[in-house]
């Protein structure tokens, strides 16, 4: 349910209009130091910044309640808690369920489902996975390297080649762009929609570099298996590729097949359009994958929907504070899960 | 590693030049009739056909070792075999890792690997999952629906909305497209591609109709990271995504959204942009997904690799008997993955 | 490792010396009152009593960090913790592993482990567990009923048969033997112990009544297995038998086998030699196993033991405030991981 | 349910009076060759000797069907399968559950439960278990040796102190005693309570020696929870005790503490009370444990059950081929079973 993981297991708690949210990170060994530096950037990365984001302020401090002591881990399980402190529930309905929300099918599944701010199934509950990820990102070799980039927001996309120096230097953008430009007409993108109470999507790219020729595993435990099946675990994902992916379909094999050659720093493949994995492992070409997110469904607009408690045709405009485009931010958080992966998949490797 | 489902488990063995391929399918209750007919007939769509798949030719007859008398289940697990007949390993390289393969990987991570036709990562492997797939079909709920086509091969697309109607109609093309029109082009783009030595990809898409609301789990249990993990464990997968998918990151949320309203029937959404799924579980619409296929990695065409044995530069020509597009044989394993993980969540949920 | 469950999922965390214990208990519905009052009563069971446990006192007090709203669970996982109120780490030593303690494994496995009170090993976690337990007591439908009682301590064997009453009776007795005169020998055990810097084990006994025929799984799954897993999990335990147990092994099967009739209220064993498990699963009889619990292995009589710090033997005598034993303090905790373990089950099978 | 393992994973089918049972063993690696020789004498060990078992006489011939080719591994999931070839099952009911098997849960549960022979319940299942064990000792590090040996039958038991050559010897005689007097007396008893259609328990002693300091898990994946978990699993088994077991609960603390010593060779204990695991992590002594098998529930003499088809009393006679006593052949299956266990906690912690 809320949990994924071999040997390095994270297990995720909490609710959007509940006290706190949070996770419990297990097996990581004793004796790691903790950076809170890296920990506290890693956070602020998933806040909404410069107007582009949802007005709802937190401070995101993540406390370590267990299994770290002075910054460094003892051995045992690691709970970290993130209060919720800004809490507005006044606005959001009670019985019409909000298109494009686990709304409907929870309220129909479990009585007494509490649909505010979307109870567990909120975006909320990501800010222990970044936590976390911050963790695993330090616990991973240090030639491991892990990050993400904003590739397009609505119709704005990135078309140029990127690698991870990109990915690291997008940080400074709100909108994690990767250039003036791109960070620029994002934003125009995103603040376009939000003038007219609507909302836009975006592709997050991920790379991860440093991972060993054979990282990973064959058939339903694949490399892109495992790591398709947490990034899926993100809320509003819907859609996942590998290196070219879909452009792929419309290659022909002598195109997109990655042939090698030998050079003095061992075997390399000339390209990387199958995003560094083939069989399920890694060929060790950088890991690439892409993230679709579909626009927030919290919006203005007047929409509609059905009211349960009398079952008849009504309208809901959802007039919280939710972000125009949530991309941003979901950089951070696919970025976690991809760290959470690898250090899982380390650890099950012997590489931790 | 071979295996998935919590409750439905599937297990998978054998290697393309073993003596056999095989599945174990656990937990399947006793006194269900398995129709051989509709089983042949699963197994058939797997099969090469028109000369557009590989020269290989294989009964495929499937046997139930254990689980399975006189057609019937015995509470069980079911063990079936396929046996390989057709084997001829003469043309395969021994050192020379083939580009797009998992050949590299395998042979560096594990000594003794044995290369020949992929070993146990070889797609002769999704023989057993068409067979257990079959199985599964047969043991949904009989409003559950599965059904497959292909979406694209190499440039040729179909655009059409289609339905589960037309899925299954697609099965009396050999390309399982959904008119003759989309399966002559396909055909030609297919043998055109043969023609020169090279191979194409494509998109296949899979329909499931008869989901209740709130089917599906959450977070990293939610309905899409669960058939995303068992999809991307086949083969030549390099995307998935769910109802409009990538496309969704450039509309807005007024458009993404599906409203819902109320008929005679229940509550309907008006549109299917999700693909059925909200929050991780189905919201009631059809699920629907597409799995995007590499090009076949085989090709005749010459490419660069390394000989491993010398750790020189050389090249390689894959001279075996190869599929120039595995996209209308992998409709029929899309389809089989997807009655899997649909027969497993049921259980789970209590409506087997 | 600290979890298990595949529905009721259990995870425990925390330390003797850190800040906390606590655990987190996922997949409980949404709308179960928690009755504390219930929860209070299980969790003073666990508190040493009228000087046979240890000095060391604590509140124990369990708060409901997520999941728990006004004692309403709301659906989403369950985070409870305990604080750590009375460490007095000064009696522990640091290099030489106490005999009969965790401390020689932790110590050579793990560089940096802590030593403190047996650290993540410590009988403290067991605090939520019991914590856990009382919740998946409230969960379970409300024909079953969970109880333990003390079977030995030392050489005071209680002979008779017993049944769950005498074990819910046995709760108002400081060592939850069944009699006033087990109590007092009990006792006497206890303290000649202690007067001695030694300390004893026992036996409890725990009693699950109301399951149906059927209940449980097979072969690995059996189960007795699934409760042995969890029961060994609880430190100090060297021992599980259900029904008579190791006595079976004495008698003919013509004695041991429970025979069968057809009584009004339906099909009853005429014995429970069985346990009430045969095959793995229920046979509709009470549920019965014994768990050996060995001598808390801090004494204060001195022992032989070897500084790993410098290599050389030495003696060492544990001076903490220990429970000289913890049978009584353990009857809650062998409770808490049936009710656990029976919760688990009981969702998996549809009755919850 | 068939199935236990973290990475050596065991997959269990088959039934009784089916074509066959058997196994996949997954994640063993390629190239290791299994003696065929050691893997006869271990299905040797298993099959009724000297009159003293079944005169259910089966080949027990071992096929490689997948994952072993010329008797090396190829890195792929082995299948192993046993034919079923002396099939009588004439003598058995079909309505009236036999007291002390697994039917009436069983009939109760599973419409079309078949009940001849135990169906999956069958002991019979428990011939690939071996087998797999057998390839377990094959791919275990050198120094790690299991054996087993028969410490008691009925009423006569072996009081002496055994150790790992003691179990191997005691494979020459049939009942798997330590010696010449014992293994009479044990005969003789077994022949007493067959010649009064009556049958016997025991207890089989498992030793496993060359265990690394540290090795196992903690609190529920601790090495007795993993391993009690999969002995428990085996049919008949009432009881586990690790070490001196329930005896301990008789000790004094300074009594039961294995006290620790620096010699020549590294770190001892004095004595092995605790069976060599404390904290759930072996001390580097021996791992001994007891496993307490009930007689077996088939006997000719008559004994009360319910004819279920009309819900009347009845008594029922089990006239079949049994073994009046299973213990001399489960030595064989509780050896096979801690193989498998420490095989797959050797690979999780990197020592195979």
């Amino acid at each position: 349910m809320y949990s994924f993981g071999e040997k390095i297991k994270f297990h995720l708690f909490g609710k959007s209009h509940g006290p706190c949210v949070g996770c419990i990170l297990e097996n990581v060994p004793a004796g790691v130091r903790i950076s809170t530096d890296e920990l506290k950037r890693d956070m602020d990365l998933r806040k909404p910044k410069d107007g582009i984001g949802t007005p709802r302020k937190e401070d995101d401090e993540t406390e370590f309640i267990s299994g770290i002591i002075d910054n460094v881990t003892d051995g045992s399980p690691i709970l970290m808690i993130i209060k919720n402190k800004n809490i507005d529930s006044s606005k959001y309905a009670g019985t019409i369920p909000r298109p494009g929300h686990a709304d409907l099918p929870a309220m129909i599944k479990w009585k007494d489902h509490d649909i505010r701010g979307g109870g567990q199934f909120s975006g909320r509950l990501t800010a222990p996975i970044v936590a976390a990820g911050s963790i695993a990102k330090q616990l991973l070799p240090s030639c491991v390297k892990t990050a993400a980039f904003t590739r397009s927001v609505g119709n704005v996309a990135d078309d140029s080649v990127r690698n991870i120096d990109d990915a690291f230097a997008s940080k400074k953008y709100a909108t994690r762009a990767c250039s003036d430009d791109l960070d620029n007409m994002m934003k125009k993108e995103i603040m376009n929609a939000s003038a007219e109470g609507d909302s836009v999507g975006g592709i997050v790219e991920c790379i991860v570099t440093g991972l060993p020729i054979g990282f990973g595993g064959i058939w339903f435990d694949s490399l892109d298996a495992v790591l398709a099946k947490a990034v899926f675990g993100i809320p509003a994902v819907k859609g996942v590729e590998f290196g070219k992916g879909f452009e792929l379909t419309k290659m022909k094999g002598s195109e997109s097949n990655d042939q090698y050659h030998h050079a003095d720093n061992g075997i390399k493949a000339l390209t990387n359009n199958m995003g560094g994995i083939v069989g399920g492992m890694s060929n060790g070409m950088p890991l690439v994958f892409r993230t679709a997110f579909k626009p927030t469904p919290s919006i203005l607009k007047e929409q509609r929907s059905v009211d349960l408690s009398v079952m008849k045709n009504t309208t809901i405009s959802t007039e919280g504070r939710h972000d125009p485009c949530i991309v941003p931010r979901a950089v951070a958080v696919v970025e976690a899960i991809a760290a959470l992966v690898m250090a899982d998949v380390a650890m099950c490797e012997g590489l931790i």
